[in-house]
């Protein structure tokens, strides 16, 4: 028998939620002390029609770190080393933060309201009571605080046709990574065109809480001439479209050299950031394991529970963070960390699942995207 | 159909969890991003077994921070109103964290293994990052973990029969909130006399995660002569012994003089602590909410997604955080937070729980425990 999930307030309730189980949700996973969605109908299935329709998503776990105040940037600033001065007011940037050991702390996206006021969106992990600590142990002159703001997600290729049939302006004029402040419905909204999937299209974040199912609605209603479904972050989709999960795929045990994601450091060597000294150690001495796209052998395996060994002949070469059956590509895609001298494109290696006796054959391949 | 719950790598597996779903667990939530049971076979009946025998709970989502370095006392004094100097080596205490606002930010067990080396045993919320935060911006000379120590816990009457079987030394030398370091069917541990239940047993901290299966199966054979069941913190149990659930009766935005925490702010007026200022300012002001023990009429409830409303008349009074039904007392136990001028013993109120039409007569009661 599968045992329940249990919320107590502890979990808090999401904005959409009376909805998210009118849809007829499958699964469920906590991520931000909030439940979030893994299917309605099959991971498979909500896959197709992700690709080829479009889907509303309550991804109000992507919680808001609200930064305000005088040392609003500077906090901000200190906490990665992208250069958030290049961050014009009304765009989102992807910014890895970045502890004094150079570990990755959770890599949000960041969106400038004004010079003294940025949301952090948040992966999964405790971003709210990092940015007070670090703000408290330097007296610095801001407001870390986490408002109850549930983004919603509209992703797929038709979501530019919905989103039109909402707005009075130009979807258009939304370019990627910009947003707008508007009303959808009647109901106070920031516009994105951003979202966890490769499909393209927008996440809306809902200021007022309690407008939750008004917003929904609004947009379903729309949405019915064009398909659409409740969905939320497909797996496979997201390995494909190559987007790392923070706790999966890296952890605070990794940096951002480790994970590819060591172009993002967009600051000069005179910059003042937390991390500098620990990343500009960990440029010059080079990283030992590095995270690699991984094509392996056989049939679809049941979903990871913790880390698959991936080994190189006899030695443990790695781990497998996250792995799922594409139907599209008709083989199994994974991404890895494994030793630097095992990470090159063609490497052969072997992974092997829970609970099977022997290893598959795997190969490091180039990223999927766009393939 | 209810919805599965779905657990990836992020959500760290504990070292106990595969003889969690052997022995049949019914329902889980998730906890500092680890599973954690909530029934094996209804809530009423694991709290009647707690009460009677001896249960083996994997609270291994009770995670540990390790604090450790020259400046590990001078952050962990920084954090909390209670005074550390107090705390000896070998001791545990409870210790409320309170941010610069005076916010309560977790209510660990601290565990002192020596003047430079402390154990946080958590709630729910991101201690990890915050203590690192705090220790960034104070260029303290510390280094805060997050090793993978597993606790278990034997709670109930019988738990001190089922330890003594399994110690050479006389298990009454471990008094209440001491701990010692010993091993255990030749695995590495801490075993504390401690526990979230009000039936008295020890919480065993597993040093190193790969032994976990080994510990759980040694304590369960020296319990089957004591009718062991696994179990886990219940409801109803907790609720009478006045146990408050961090993220359900408290939160971020509570202080402790509002949840009649304040007996712990045992460091002088001089002494030097992150919320000092805020607090005095909050003693001297007085609050104007506080948490009481409510008693409201009629049968059992569906558990609450969310807060309920209170009333006093038509007025809302405040919000019900945690509630179950008693089937020894034999009426509806909760917490709620309601107005000072409502808070006295005695007080009438009502309660509206979700998905009712109309409110249930409520009472203002003194603690349950020992009744």
């Amino acid at each position: 028998m599968t045992p329940n999930i249990f919320f107590s307030r502890r979990i808090r309730k999401t904005p959409f939620e009376d909805r998210v189980y009118e849809q007829g949700v499958k699964g469920f996973t906590v991520y931000n002390q909030m439940p979030l969605a893994t299917s309605y109908t099959t991971v498979e299935d909500d896959y197709w029609h992700l690709r080829e329709h479009v889907q509303l998503w309550d991804v109000a776990c992507e919680r808001q770190v609200e930064v305000r105040g005088p040392d609003a940037l500077k906090l901000i600033q200190l906490s990665t080393p992208r250069d958030i001065s290049k961050c014009a007011i009304g765009q989102c940037v992807y910014a890895p933060l970045c502890d004094e050991d150079g570990g990755i702390v959770n890599d949000p996206l960041l969106l400038r309201f004004a010079d003294d006021h940025f949301w952090v969106s948040i992966a999964d992990s405790g971003v709210l009571l990092w940015l007070k600590g670090l703000a408290a142990g330097l007296s610095l002159d801001v407001e870390v605080s986490d408002p109850d703001i549930g983004p919603c997600a509209l992703q797929g290729p038709k979501a530019d046709a919905v989103m039109q049939s909402l707005l009075d302006i130009d979807v258009h004029t939304i370019k990627f990574f910009r947003f707008v402040e508007v009303e959808l419905a009647g109901v106070a909204v920031v516009v994105a065109r951003s979202g966890w999937s490769g499909q393209g299209g927008y996440e809306i974040y809902l200021k007022n809480a309690s407008h939750g199912l008004a917003l929904w609605d609004a947009i379903w209603e729309a949405g019915e001439a064009h398909d659409i479904r409740a969905g939320c972050p497909n797996l496979i989709e997201r390995i494909e479209s190559g987007l790392l999960s923070y706790g999966n795929d890296m952890t605070n045990d990794n940096n951002i050299f480790e994970c590819g994601l060591d172009r993002f450091i967009t600051l000069g060597k005179q910059a003042d950031y937390l991390s500098r000294e620990a990343l500009d150690k960990i440029s010059r001495d080079g990283t030992t394991i590095k995270l690699v796209n991984l094509e392996f052998d056989g049939g679809p395996t049941p979903p990871l529970r913790a880390t698959w060994p991936v080994y190189a002949g006899d030695e443990q070469a790695g781990i497998l963070t996250s792995a799922a059956w594409s139907p599209r590509l008709e083989r199994n895609i994974a991404f890895a960390s494994v030793g630097i001298e095992y990470a090159n494109t063609g490497q052969a290696l072997g992974v092997k699942p829970a609970g099977e006796p022997a290893t598959r054959e795997a190969t490091v391949v180039p990223p999927w995207r766009g393939s």
